[in-house]
């Protein structure tokens, strides 16, 4: 059995998934110690109140002395910041991992930094909710979730095997890929999607025919299940549009060739066209729901919560 | 009171939205009879299995013999197909109504076929699912949500009170909006997000770079949220988009201009413009759910159900 308890445990950023980890990491006993450091001091504020922590700290460089595994949490855009900050008080052998959307250039940021002796191993958990901040996490948002590592060439095998351990440990299921490979699958499956439920948002807000309480009042037509993507945290998804552009612009361009052809079925009324793509996507819903990645029930259960509210 | 008790109710279509009008319709005892007629044999037989109605038939123009209240919940396409068997059957004083999401044009089909003395107020309820068919309804779709009415010029006021206090006694919210407004506002809050949902979900299924085994795997980092939507009945989306074209094709002309933008600040590094659109998209959210359009629960309240299954 590979050993997936920590003495301590460094948690850089404690936002959605950093607060996450650390309500995991207390609730299965994985370290002896968690420190939490993050750069505003109302957050560090908040964290403590939440009791996620056993000590907390602003200075990054102080959280990680001594820590046998340092979990960066950060908005992909402070990745070298942090990584400066640190890169000369970590403990020889430590495991240092992040937890970044984006992995070709986090590695570029961090990588670059760190000291011989240090095992830097790239980690991507696909998890989250729209909300953000220290009271967002929760115990289980790892479980059933797949998280993705993209080591770098020459990685310890004992380093990569210990932080495996430890996401399974939080109930997620382990891959390992390519950080080049890596940007271009999220660029599909996250960031695309990101991007355009905040234009769909955002050219529904601006119309000047529908006022915006129309779009409001309406909204359970289909609007809604954007506005939820929309909803996610800014900062993190400024900079993951910053730090990841070359498959971003290359998805979009694909996107819009796509939507082009859509369009031009619509204005020559093409139903052949229209009605081959709209069953063709239903295939993939259903292996999604088959694959355990969304939950069967119509409109992702949301009548089951209504009901329970009365 | 207005009374919202009718002798008979024909029922014309019985997929989600028919099916969920009469499990409502029986459930409160709106009408002394329900008829139920569909052009599909399995469906029929189907709706009779789940015993939703008194009578079945095929015959449109039998089922609404003696009906005072006639319900056409078709697929848009189907309209005037409807309106043409049922002319010249309809009773004197009957209230026609129907569910469809474009109303210029289902208008155009019906209203030039209906004969002096009947009441024809066209309708739509903003609810449903992914899901289709007779099986798909439920009792309490309606709770909550909006429908709106787009009568006619020298709509009988009586009819159209009648119609009114039908839905409200289904639980809806009802409103009154002229058709070409309506046919905009769906085209928004409505339209183009079915239509941008199934064009992502087949950008992604042509992908040679990312296999359609990793987009299914990832999937939750925002991408299934897509599938829901494309997941919906391909028949009743190609007759939407080919019966509501000009609005649709003036959305779609915004949001590729908005796209543009965003695409453009990405490619620059535009950093600032990214930040502004993100948070501004993120107090409509808010209001949707102060609104009570939608669940407060992170990611709808998935987890909530995923916690329940394991």
């Amino acid at each position: 059995m590979t050993d997936v308890h920590f003495e301590k445990i460094a948690l850089i950023g404690i936002g959605l998934i950093g607060s996450s980890i650390a309500r995991d990491v207390k609730d299965q006993g994985l370290a002896g110690e968690i420190v939490i450091s993050t750069r505003s001091a109302d957050t560090l504020k908040r964290a403590e109140e939440l009791e996620l922590g056993d000590g907390y700290t602003l200075s990054a460089a102080e959280a990680v002395e001594g820590a046998d595994l340092v979990i960066i949490s950060v908005p992909v855009g402070a990745s070298e910041s942090v990584a400066r900050q640190i890169a000369s008080h970590l403990k020889p052998g430590a495991i240092v991992t992040d937890v970044g959307s984006t992995k070709a250039s986090v590695i570029a940021q961090i990588a670059p930094h760190m000291p011989p002796g240090i095992h830097f191993v790239p980690g991507h958990p696909i998890a989250g909710t729209e909300k953000s901040g220290p009271d967002a996490g929760f115990c289980g948002l790892f479980k059933g979730r797949w998280c993705i590592l993209t080591p770098l060439p020459g990685t310890d095998a004992g380093a990569l095997t210990r932080l495996r351990a430890f996401w399974e440990a939080l109930g997620s299921r382990v891959d390992e890929m390519d950080p080049q490979h890596h940007d271009k699958v999220l660029a599909i499956v996250s960031h695309l999607p990101h991007i355009i439920a905040y234009n769909i948002v955002g050219t529904a807000d601006d119309l000047e025919t529908v006022t915006e309480s129309e779009v409001i009042k309406y909204s359970a037509s289909g609007f809604r299940d954007f506005t939820r993507l929309a909803a996610s945290d800014p900062t993190m998804w400024r900079d993951v549009c910053l730090h990841n552009r070359d498959a971003i612009l290359e998805m979009l361009a694909r996107f819009s060739e796509d939507l082009a052809y859509l369009q031009r079925a619509i204005r020559w009324g093409e139903g052949d066209k229209l009605f081959e793509l709209f069953t063709r996507t239903r295939a993939i819903r259903r292996s999604i729901v088959e694959a355990g990645q969304d939950v069967d029930a119509p409109d992702f259960g949301r009548h089951a919560l209504d009901e329970k509210k009365g």
